[in-house]
């Protein structure tokens, strides 16, 4: 496998360049997520695991099954079902479960849960917006192309 | 609090494309990271957190405490010493306690974690190349010094 390696190296020109904008996406990335995680703990004593399920959630008024959930958080069945529960004690989720079991279950959120995040998400935007603000207008937009591009070429690695 | 939020969100110019970026960049180093896992296991049979520790160490052939190594990574000394613990099941690493407390251990790479890692090393970095070579080089200049300015501009909120 070295050799492969070795030649397909060569052919691409900045590999040092590379891993230089991987490793400063990995540390704006985490940075941030720090902040966020640390926010909404102080803030509204919730988990950044949290906000995600509400906020995919949110985007689906119509609700979604359980399964459908994990594929968009990229997260096992088992951890989501974990998460949705606390949120259903919390009053914030409704489940509607198909033949009792739980990971079938349809769950959308409840008007309560639908105001809760919409409070988070506000507050959250601030966060965002702060850290991200020093950048000019033509600065955003070049790195929300280049993102967007990098998300995308993905080759689809077989899971 | 509301108020205030919505004050600060009025004087900053596009919190709509900040919240863009910081999805955009979320989307494109999860997905880089999902395939690095997948790689590292397929490949190496190893996990992002193993190849993580080992990273840091190899940066420091003197070698470091248990404590600077979970700062460096951001994780509970916790979690590090399992991983610690399973590395030097593997040979990978030495570790020198100090007055029989595992926790205060200092610890670097041996000579098989050492060549290793460096294998891990080179094709991590081909992975990453094939990932983000499509970017020409300058707009892979241009991401680095905005990933750089983001990582940087941490208010520092107080954990």
């Amino acid at each position: 496998m070295s050799s492969d390696h070795a030649s397909e190296i060569a052919e691409t020109t900045p590999s040092k360049q590379c891993l230089r904008l991987w490793l400063r996406m990995l540390r704006a990335t985490r940075s941030i997520e720090g902040d966020i995680r640390e926010l909404l703990r102080r803030e509204f004593d919730t988990t950044l695991p949290r906000f995600d399920v509400m906020a995919a959630l949110y985007r689906k008024p119509e609700g979604m099954m359980l399964s459908e959930l994990s594929r968009e958080l990229m997260v096992s069945n088992g951890n989501v079902t974990g998460i949705v529960d606390r949120l259903e004690d919390d009053g914030y989720i409704f489940r509607g479960t198909r033949n009792g079991d739980r990971r079938t279950s349809h769950i959308s959120l409840t008007g309560n849960g639908s105001e809760t995040f919409e409070m988070w998400a506000k507050a959250h935007e601030v966060w965002i917006t702060r850290r991200l603000r020093d950048l000019d207008e033509a600065q955003t937009a070049d790195a929300i192309e280049i993102m967007k591009h990098i998300g995308q070429s993905a080759e689809g690695v077989k899971r």
